[in-house]
């Protein structure tokens, strides 16, 4: 039944499913992925089975095995970077070599002489060094120059001595330290001669590369259960007086010279600074792919559910229920983010583009040594390429990621009490990707950056002494045309539709910055001002990939009409769905009428979910998930839900191997037990 | 240094927290809460240190052992129904008996015959019988009629013969059903003489009462692990031609004469349709508390949480960091919420009164036997209280539970990544409380119920047929005033504010009943319309409860004047938030003016979160819950958030009990487990 219902819901469109998913992705990388995949399935360590219903030791345990076995591959098969995350994904559960692979190896080939490339590089790519990132600590994440724990320079025996003179001074929260890690990357505030020098990087072992166990001097651990995450063990790190040579200090950009005692300035920041825009343009690129996660499960459960008769039904239309799907109050929560997930994919693409684009331009520059002070605030905005770059991908991550992570909630409750079971796949995928929320700068904080940046620019149009990019481009427009107004066509024009954004995020911008320069608001009192025009210019941005990408050559190159057709649907209902929930800022600017409004909301933007929704299932397909890695009775693709759910309730699920004794005046609790018979065996 | 700062931050304001919380809850109701907390601290089942830990078999087993030994206490000390609501509110977990002591004894309460209750309630009351309430089904949940268990009546024997007729028949998500129940409400299609008569509620013992085993005829089990509420057991069953007797049948209201072998209509549906209601009331009774932990929580973190300096800082101001509390970005996400605690807190006692006051007049309707259909779509609307207070309890039990529980995240994720610790607490009261937004009603359904009586009440007041209650008179004068316009002062008076809302919300219903009336869209196409409606609705009842709960007497009697003062401006920053959020609904409406909602934005609700700032904590510490309640590190009332964090770490976290072999090319994963050495043993 499920399967039928799900057959004829793909032939409602002619969307070309393989055609959409190569132009998204490449052939190529789809064809990688598939055997990657195959790889994957036919190794037992992986198989997905029990992951629901372990606690968590055995899920760390699991986990720990699972990363053991994924270096092996990578070895035995010459792996890339990009298949190693390839892997990952298909894994889809964090693992304790996590922060091993991406941090600690980063931080080690960016940060590092070639001596100390030797010495704690190799090691590190070889599996013997183990190693994790420990900036964050009990007392301090955002402000990392509050950090506690100090490295002071010992001139004596030319080391340095870690130490956490407080318990607030404890690493925390430091991924794959906790159980698994021998060494750690430790930021810690650098002290030559009683004088502190701020945070810099160091390196410590941390554990016996033997016996695993701690080192005199350390007391480490793991920090305990999470809402999500918990396969990784996030671990807490106090030092006592713990010591470490000269070369332990990180002495790419900075240094203390051993003879002299005195402290080496950084020649430049750049790319230090390049490795946290790197990481954030990495989670904007792949925030489209976690919540289309979501979306296709919901999309796919919504086609096989149904529930009623539709009210006005009638004979003629049978006795069945109605499929959910086709009740508008469900189409208007699911698709316009099925919308989204394009939306932020061709956003990802343009923002990593953006990054790799400029960071060949800054080898450039780092070859001119420019003399900047190490640290993106520092970064001078307006007429810098770096600093526009800083500042998008601290808006886009803090508005894609919120989006991917809501957007999964959304999602869950679409499918009603269903959703709730851990079987819908859903909750984990949410649970597990909420520290992307927080973590690479906590969402709320960056939009601050992101409105310092803007604030600039808007002073160097004004002063007409702006570099020539779009920011600035938007901003002269809009001063050009404020008096006037601006009377777009958000309903018969795409281009309009996108220069509505760019007027309504112009016309916050000097909002903010008349209320900063001339009335002279403290910085605070603006902050809630700040993170509104930061998430406006960061839709606008969103808004303009997602066009842009539907007017480049190859769209009508590889992809026929009608899909091309559903494109720009979905690229109307991410806009105008967008305009028409923040409908308040638009008015206000005048970028939009009241009656443009109420237009769009109640014509506009039902008609588009009537218009897109025959073609939901198979937008969903060509996200090209397969059935292995969502690992949910909702999502599958042939529809069987129900047979899946009764399948891992009846005959996999633990709690099942028990029998208790119910009454409350008898002292024994459980009869029998046989709830182990359905563990799995590693 | 925690202590210290949540030492000075409680000097910061005068309220009076004591009595304040006495005008909350009355001083009688919290003596008997200490009183029953003070019982269950000393129990030792009750201890909350493993919680957190427990993987879901020893979570499940230890609740089912608390659940007997609550029922142990409730014996002994004569507790009443209230006194255990108490104790389950402190012990703050879902518990393997929850179905029995609430649905099933309810049901077996209301839906009996004097034979019956002999029979059934007797056994259940002494938890012989425990029981559960077995309605949804895999295929069915919000679309009751649709059930596909059938309950067939056999003439020849008097039986019925209960069937699972497909795999979507199968009961699922019951709880208290999957291990501990061995009887069960069932709700199944009666069929007599091959003809359908809708659902109905029989009772059927599942499991052998000695040997606790499935009996024959019955598939039933545990459905697995869930998003939360894993304490529960929620089941699933299938019945395979289960005979039972005709005195199964719950004869209150409608049966099968097993002489003429006919069905007897119920006389009055009104009882049964009085237990949804009070359900609904109930949720949205209980919504503030439950916010107002996570509120409480991350107040008192925010508090004691500190973070960068001022950025427009002088040297007065001395050199230590800033409570995160003073971040105007941090308070406009906590303080609306602080405010709609209480906003909920005043519309759950005027539900409820409204309930009460209903069910009065019940008794003397049900006693003139009217002849209503069952279920209450059919309940006619516009002249009726019952219909009015029916549309009531699901608009607000909608608003209420969602604002519960999408507010619990946003306090989780206010603090940063601490917030992410299952030491928080605030995780798991999300993911207890979400199915709440599901059950009773979806959320999104249950607004459909409201528009459909609101536009009932529209079309009898167009008629001049209305009756006067208060929603008539809104439409009223609103039919009277939408030519000239309203002209409200939401900035200078607080029942113009209310007015607004008032007017929205009648816009809002003559807008969708052309819609539907004049324009005769299909019911399908205005759903969304009828999700605003009702959210609009339901949103003008709360700030009018709250509106009304500040004129009442007793207030000025109880309270002094700052106390009062700091409620005032509660009401005003709940109201003025939610208009600044739904603002192009209030202009569309021509309610307000956008020059009213651009200074109520950047104006009123920003001098309103630094008035309200200096009061936050006493204001959460006057919801009065105790530590050992909240059962969280960042909540601690003493402020002793980093101790607590990283005693529970490095103290009790099993995972450190595991040493494990780091190297992938060794085939080994665990070197040493004492793991279970942390766990406690019952
Ligand atoms: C699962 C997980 C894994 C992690 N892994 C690592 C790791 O491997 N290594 C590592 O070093 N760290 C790690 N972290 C830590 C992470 O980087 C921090 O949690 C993050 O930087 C946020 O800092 P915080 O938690 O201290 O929040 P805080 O800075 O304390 O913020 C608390 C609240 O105050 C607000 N706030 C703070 N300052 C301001 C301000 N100036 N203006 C306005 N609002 C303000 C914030 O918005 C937030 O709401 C991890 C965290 C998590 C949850
Ligand atoms: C933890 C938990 C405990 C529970 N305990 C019990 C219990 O003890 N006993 C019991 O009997 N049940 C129980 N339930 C079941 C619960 O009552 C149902 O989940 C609930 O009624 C919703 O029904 P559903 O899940 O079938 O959702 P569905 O009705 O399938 O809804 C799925 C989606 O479709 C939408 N939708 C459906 N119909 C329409 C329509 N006509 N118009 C617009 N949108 C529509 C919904 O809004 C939702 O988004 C429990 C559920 C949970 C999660």
């Amino acid at each position: 039944q499920g399967s039928d219902l799900i057959h004829l819901e793909r032939e409602k469109s002619k969307i070309q499913v393989a055609e959409l998913s190569a132009f998204l992705f490449t052939q190529k990388a789809l064809d990688r992925k598939q055997e990657i995949l195959e790889i994957l399935k036919s190794e037992k360590v992986f198989d997905k089975s029990n992951n629901y219903f372990d606690g968590r030791r055995d899920r760390f345990v699991t986990a720990l095995a699972r990363a053991k076995r994924l270096r092996q591959l990578e070895v035995k098969h010459k792996w890339s970077t990009e298949d190693l995350i390839v892997a990952t994904d298909l894994i889809s559960e964090p693992g304790p070599y996590g922060l091993h692979a991406s941090m600690f190896l980063t931080t080690l080939r960016t940060q590092t002489t070639p001596e100390q490339q030797k010495l704690f590089l190799e090691p590190a790519e070889n599996y013997k060094y183990i190693g994790c990132y420990a900036q964050t600590e009990l007392g301090h994440g955002s402000n990392v120059r509050g950090l506690e724990t100090t490295a002071t320079w010992n001139p004596e025996d030319k080391t340095f001595i870690l130490h956490s003179p407080h318990l607030t001074a404890s690493k925390w929260w430091i991924g794959s330290l906790g159980r698994t890690a021998n060494y750690a990357v430790v930021m810690a505030q650098l002290v030559i001669n009683g004088r502190p020098y701020g945070p810099h990087p160091f390196i410590a072992q941390v554990r016996d590369l033997k016996t695993h166990e701690p080192l005199e001097g350390i007391h480490v651990g793991d920090i305990g259960p999470k809402f999500g995450y918990n396969t990784m063990d996030n671990g807490f790190l106090l030092f006592n007086q713990y010591k470490i040579p000269h070369v332990n200090m990180l002495a790419k950009f900075s240094r203390v010279d051993p003879e002299t005692n005195k402290y080496v300035k950084p020649q430049s920041a750049a790319l230090v600074y390049g490795t946290m825009t790197w990481v954030r343009a990495t989670i904007v690129l792949q925030a489209g792919g976690v919540l289309a996660k979501g979306v296709t499960i919901a999309t796919r459960y919504a086609s096989v559910r149904r529930q009623f008769q539709d009210r006005d039904a009638t004979p003629a239309d049978g006795p069945g229920e109605n499929q959910v799907l086709n009740y508008t109050m469900v189409q208007f929560r699911l698709l316009p983010l099925l919308a989204a997930t394009f939306a932020l994919h061709f956003t990802g693409k343009s923002m990593m583009d953006m990054y790799l684009d400029n960071q060949k331009k800054m080898q450039e520059i780092t070859s001119e040594s420019s003399r900047r002070a190490p640290g993106p605030e520092e970064v001078q905005g307006g007429s810098d390429q770096l600093a526009d770059l800083h500042a998008t991908s601290c808006g886009l991550k803090a508005l894609a990621s919120t989006t991917a992570g809501e957007g999964l909630e959304v999602c869950r409750r679409a499918m009603g009490g269903h959703g709730y079971s851990s079987f819908s796949g859903v909750g984990s995928y949410y649970a597990d990707y909420l520290p992307t929320l927080t973590w690479e700068g906590d969402n709320f904080m960056l939009t601050q950056q992101v409105a310092r940046y803007l604030l600039k620019s808007a002073r160097a149009v004004l002063k007409g002494k702006a570099p020539n990019n779009d920011t600035t481009k938007i901003f002269t427009t809009f001063l050009e045309r404020q008096d006037m107004g601006a009377a777009y066509d958000i309903l018969g024009s795409d281009s309009d539709l996108v220069a509505a954004f760019a007027w309504r995020a112009s016309f916050l911008t000097f909002e903010a910055l008349k209320r900063r320069d001339v009335e002279k608001n403290s910085w605070n009192s603006l902050l809630v001002d700040f993170w509104r025009l930061s998430t406006a210019h960061s839709q606008y941005l969103v808004v303009k990939n997602f066009y842009d990408a539907l007017q480049s050559e190859s769209l009508q190159y590889e992809l026929d009409a009608t899909t091309i057709g559903v494109l720009h649907k979905l690229f109307r209902l991410h806009a105008l769905n967008t305009l028409e929930k923040e409908a308040s800022e638009f008015y206000s600017s005048a970028a939009v009428t009241v009656r443009q409004i109420q237009l769009a909301r109640t014509n506009a933007v039902m008609k588009l979910l009537e218009e897109v929704r025959p073609h939901a299932l198979r937008l969903v397909d060509a996200w090209h998930f397969s059935d292995w890695q969502l690992d949910s009775s909702m999502g599958r693709k042939d529809g069987k839900v129900y047979e899946d759910m009764f399948n891992r309730a009846s005959e996999m699920n633990p709690l099942n191997g028990l029998t208790v004794d119910p009454y409350p005046d008898h002292d024994v609790l459980v009869t029998r037990d046989e709830s182990s018979k359905y563990k799995s065996k590693l």
